[in-house]
C-alpha cells in the first residue's frame, strides 16, 4: 500500500547568518558540530534542538523512507523558521530562501518529495506574492502556516485574503502549531509541545470555524497537524457551547462546528489506537492523512504502523488513510509518483 | 437507577460587600435585579454572569432534580469564588463563609445534597486548616480546587502538603478550571470556556502526573471536571512524549501517564457519545462519574441522558457511571441517601 507522509520537516544544510546580514537577532542558525548532526541554535547562542542529517539530506531521507515503506514525503520547513516576527521584507526574503530550497529538493526527486512553502504572514500582501510564486513558479503544492501570526488568530480579517487566494490557487494549506501560548504555565515537562501545541490547533480550528473563514471559503483545502490537536477531544464542548450561547459563539457564523468536520483535513499523528479510532469516527477516514512529524522525536517512528494496526478497518480504509486523503488534499494522483 | 451529579455549583443568595469590608476590590457581588434571577457582577460593576434562583435556592434545585431523576447533587462553589488572589486571611474568611453555607444546605437536605468546600490555596497552611474543618467539623466530603493557584500549577511544592492532608482525611478533591490561560488568544467565541477550560484541565492532570504528586499519594481521591478536558484526547501525545524525551518529561516521575488512568476520576461532561465512549475506553467506567455543571448553560441539561443513550453499555456499567463511581469517590453508599 502506498504511503504518503503529509507531515515532515526539512531544512537546508546551511542557513545564512541572518543576524549579521539583517542587523538584528532572534533567528535560528545551525552549528554543524559533527558530521551527521547539527545543533539548531538561536543566534543568542541558546540551544533549540539537536537534529540529524535526515533533517537536511534528501538522500538520507529517501533511505529512511525506503526502510519503512514511505513512497512520498510532503516537505515543509520547521515551524521555528516561520519568522513571522521579523520585519516584513526580511520574512519575505527568508521565505523565498527556504522555499527555493524545498523546490530544489522536490525537483531533484519528484517521485519522492512534494513541497509546501512558507509565507511571511506578517505582511499579507507579501505572503500572497510568495504563495503565488510557490504554486505557480516553484511547483510547490501549497504552504505550511502557523496557528497564529504574532498572537493574531487565523480568523483575523487581515489574513482573509491569504486564505482566499489559497482557495483560488487550489493550494494545500497545512496548519502547524508554533510559538505556543501560555509559556508561564508550561515551564516543565515539555508542556509547550505536549499540551501547548494541541491547544494551538484547537484555537486555530475553532477560530477558522467560528470566524466564518471556512464558511466563506468552502473549497479551501486545509489540513491540521497532530490530528487537529485538542480539537477532536473537545468537539462536544465546542458544539454544545455553540448551541448554548450563540450570543457569544455564533457571532460571525451561524453554522455549528460539526458542520465543518467534512471540510477540513487532519493528519493521523495521535499516537494511540483509541484516539485514531475516535478521529475516524468523528471525521471519517476521508479527512485523515498519514502524518508523522518526521524526523522529530514526537513523531511516529514507523510511519503508518498505527493505521495498519487497526484491525477494525478495511484495506480500502487503510489505503485512504495512508495515501488517498493525501492525494486528494494535494490535488495529485498515484500516477504522479510512478 | 440512582443518579448522583458530582458537578454542580451553588452560591449563597446574599454575598457580603467584600470590597467595602476588606478595603480593596476584585470580588463578585450579586445584583438581585428580579425575583428569580440575579446578575453576578464584579465589584467594578462589570457583568460576569446572569444566574437563576436555582443557583442559590435548594428547594428550586430539588424540584429541578426531581424533574430529571437526580437523587443527589454534589455542591461546590462557583469557581470565580475561589478568590485565590486575595490576601490570605481574606481568602480564608471567604472560604469559611461559603463553606458554612454549603454545610447548612447539606444539613437541611442530607438525602439530596453532599458538599464540597473551597480552601484558600494562596496560603497552604490556612488551606489545610479549612480543609480539616470542612471534613471534620462541617461534614463536607472534600473540597473543590482550581486548576492553578495564581499561575502556580498543582505540582508546586508549596501545595503538596494540602494534597497529602486530603489523602489522609480521605477527602474527595474536585478539580475545576478557573482563570483560564491565554486571554490574549481567546478574546472571541467564548474560547476561554470552550478551549481554555479543557486546556487548564490538561495542564492540571499532566502536572500532577509528571510532577509525581499522584505517585507519592496513591490513595488520593481526585476527580477532574469536564471529563478531564483536553487530557484524554491528547493522552497519546503525552504518553509518546514521555517515552521520546524522558530527559524533558520524566524529570520528577519515571512512570508514564497511562499508569495513572486508574488512579484519577473524571466527570462525564463531554457532550458527545463518541467522546464518552472514548473516555470509557481509556479510563473505564469505574473512573467516570456523572457530572453536569448544573445550573450553567455549558452543562448537560438532562443529567444522565448521554450515559443512558449509550446502547453499547450494560445496565451495570450505566449504574456505575450514574452513581457507583461517585459513591466510591465520596466514600459513601446508597444507604446514606435512603
Amino acid at each position: 500500500m502506498m504511503k504518503i507522509d503529509i507531515h515532515t520537516h526539512i531544512l537546508p544544510k546551511e542557513l545564512p547568518d541572518w543576524k549579521s546580514v539583517l542587523g538584528y537577532g532572534g533567528f535560528i542558525r545551525l552549528d554543524h558540530h559533527k558530521s551527521c548532526g547539527a545543533r539548531m541554535l538561536r543566534d543568542d547562542g541558546t540551544f533549540f534542538r539537536e537534529i540529524g542529517d535526515n533533517c537536511w539530506d534528501p538522500q538520507v531521507r529517501i533511505k529512511d523512507c525506503d526502510a519503512v515503506g514511505v513512497q512520498v514525503q510532503v516537505l515543509s520547513t520547521v515551524p521555528v523558521m516561520f519568522n513571522y516576527w521579523t520585519k516584513a521584507e526580511h520574512g519575505y526574503d527568508i521565505s523565498r530562501f527556504l522555499n527555493d530550497h524545498i523546490a530544489q529538493v522536490c525537483a531533484r526527486f519528484p517521485k519522492r518529495f512534494v513541497g509546501l512553502g512558507t509565507i511571511p504572514l506578517q505582511d499579507p500582501t507579501l505572503a500572497i506574492h510568495e504563495l503565488e510564486r510557490c504554486v505557480k513558479t516553484l511547483g510547490l503544492k501549497g504552504v505550511q502556516i502557523g496557528t497564529h501570526v504574532n498572537g493574531m488568530n487565523l480568523d483575523s480579517q487581515e489574513l482573509f485574503d491569504v486564505f482566499s487566494v489559497a482557495q483560488d490557487l487550489g493550494a494545500a494549506l497545512f496548519v502547524h502549531p508554533w510559538d505556543m501560548l501560555g509559556h508561564d504555565r508550561m515551564k516543565n515537562y515539555w508542556l509547550p509541545w505536549l499540551v501547548g501545541m494541541p491547544t494551538e490547533l484547537a484555537i486555530a480550528i475553532s477560530s477558522l470555524i467560528f470566524g466564518g473563514v471556512l464558511e466563506k471559503l468552502p473549497r479551501l483545502k486545509i489540513a491540521f497537524a497532530h490530528g487537529g490537536g485538542a480539537f477532536p477531544g473537545i468537539l462536544g464542548r465546542l458544539e454544545h457551547g455553540f448551541h448554548a450561547r450563540p450570543d457569544l459563539v455564533a457571532v460571525h457564523n451561524d453554522k455549528s462546528p460539526t458542520e465543518y468536520l467534512q471540510k477540513i483535513y487532519v493528519d493521523s499523528l495521535v499516537h494511540d489506537a483509541a484516539a485514531l479510532k475516535y478521529l475516524i469516527e468523528i471525521f471519517g477516514a476521508n479527512r485523515i492523512a498519514l502524518g508523522t512529524d518526521y524526523p522529530f522525536p514526537l513523531g511516529e517512528m514507523n510511519p503508518g504502523e498505527l493505521i495498519l494496526s487497526l484491525q477494525e478497518f478495511s484495506t480500502t480504509t487503510k489505503a485512504r488513510l495512508l495515501s488517498g486523503t493525501a492525494l486528494e488534499w494535494l490535488g495529485m494522483t498515484e500516477k504522479d509518483f510512478i
